[in-house]
């Protein structure tokens, strides 16, 4: 299964937002699609969105102003403008060109989400380990295996994985949905938690460590990944229990020194006030909605790439 | 309006399951239907479970089973057994006794809330306030008036609040459904936040205190309170944010030396994998559920109770 494909001339990818309920592939022909399906988190997940960008490239057929929506259709996953910009970057030598850039990256992908499920799983001590994660790191997240899942999924195939503890992942429930049906899907031992228990159940002990992603890696190790991720850290540094952030070398912005340069996405108030469609909260009630946080780089035991670990 | 009392020879009680959609109240006439309403949450907040449980001992007529039931229907709040067994002591007396040692309950709970109200607002230094909690520790929580909510309620009342930032508090989201309902009734200015944003909000600044309530509070001041308490304590150390519990000295159990002993209920997959009726999970996910955490003694700055502050 491949969460994002290039198949007969058009983008096709799985709707994230039916699952798990259902699992449907979309083609996607025009960019207006594309920012909307990225939007509407169709399609999400830090690599997913770099091959999502670089094949959306292709369908903007060399308009710069169609090319320059989709890099900002969202804005705090680096792996999005990176990916537009790598296959954008050969739009001079024509269409082939920009989608053979573009096909290259979703191998690529491929390969280094294969080869952090390697080298954090090599680093990893321990024959039955318990894993703590949050949102969806995995297949749905990148083109194949994923990275913090694909981690679990290594330890899974190796015969080294427990359990994990998958949180909820509020507001849009990633953990929920996505994660605990790769999990199932790899009859790997799970369950879910109320993302507010993550760090409670760090503190009472049974986790051996948390795997996280990351949408978007500043130069010195600061992390902007899913809401809930620095509660985690928090949580994970009081319990002595070590933190790994697991995310490609496309997710390391160095243009962007500190978490403080991150811009952190609001998604107003509508995720909030319901969920999957029922409202939770009384009519006109206001919230706010940051989708991702950043985690100080000192709570990080160890950023886990396709080719090196980090130590920040 | 009150929560919780004695009219015309039964229990009256606001079904919180159904609020913000409706305000249903119920009359309670056995104990059976008391430790239901207890299980389901119909009434819940360690005050109001107080009162719940020294009215249920009217009912109960006696009969040590049924007494016996009712002091074990939650395990958490130790108000619920205190109550109880406030009102059994009374049992010799007959029936008028256990009454109004029941009602003088509900009297001094009211006058305990009022009083930690003016406390708390004492406490607490600043004009334009922004105050973030989890749950629902308002009137709905007690029988009037309310703990941490009954200090922003004061607060308000003195003009002293500018925003309350509620977080929703997941599984059975009493701060998305009650908290922002006693907010929007009180006319104080609020919003929503997933939980897991809690300790983020507090990094990035914009949060003057942190007031939560209280399910018991062991000899040494670690205190169990709703799940996700700790991740705000967390968080609130690190951002450098005092972070208070407000509780009646009736929620301080003598005989729990520590934290550790303290029992924390888990109420099973159920309200994990489904939000108010609709099933977020795939079937056959299977959960861990704590109602509760318990936030260690050095993470709160003081503990505001209705006749002094204790600084653990």
């Amino acid at each position: 299964m491949r969460t994002i494909d290039w198949v007969d001339g058009a983008i096709e990818l799985i709707d994230q937002t039916l699952l798990p309920d259902q699992c449907v592939t979309l083609r996607v022909h025009t960019v207006d699609e594309l920012v909307d399906a990225i939007r509407r988190l169709a399609v999400r997940g830090a690599p997913a969105l770099g091959v999502a960008g670089a094949l959306g490239v292709v369908l903007a057929d060399g308009d710069p102003e169609l090319i320059a929506r989709l890099r900002a259709a969202r804005p705090t996953a680096v792996n999005l403008a990176w990916g537009v910009d790598r296959a954008a970057a050969r739009l001079g030598e024509g269409r082939e060109a920009v989608l053979a850039a573009a096909l290259r990256l979703r191998d690529d992908d491929i390969a280094a989400c294969r080869a952090m499920g390697e080298r954090g799983a090599d680093l990893l001590e321990g024959d039955r380990l318990r894993i703590m994660t949050v949102c969806n790191t995995g297949a749905l997240a990148a083109v194949e295996h994923g990275t913090a899942l694909g981690v679990v999924r290594t330890l899974h195939e190796r015969g080294r994985l427990a359990e994990v503890l998958a949180l909820e992942t509020r507001p849009l429930l990633q953990g929920a949905r996505l994660t605990t049906w790769e999990l199932a899907g790899m009859g790997a031992p799970h369950r879910l938690v109320a993302d507010s228990a993550g760090p409670y159940l760090l503190a009472r002990g049974g986790v051996d460590a948390v795997l996280i992603g990351a949408d978007r890696i500043a130069a010195n190790g600061d992390t902007a990944n899913k809401i809930g991720s620095y509660a985690l850290a928090l949580g994970a540094e009081r319990a002595g229990v070590p933190f790994y952030v697991v995310a490609p070398e496309s997710t390391i912005d160095p243009g962007t020194p500190t978490g403080e340069h991150i811009e952190i996405e609001d998604r107003g108030p509508g995720e909030i006030v319901s969920v999957r469609g029922v409202r939770v909260a009384p009519e006109g009630t206001d919230a706010i909605n940051p989708a991702f946080d950043v985690t100080p780089h000192d709570l990080i035991t160890a950023i886990v790439t396709e080719s090196r670990v980090i130590r920040p």
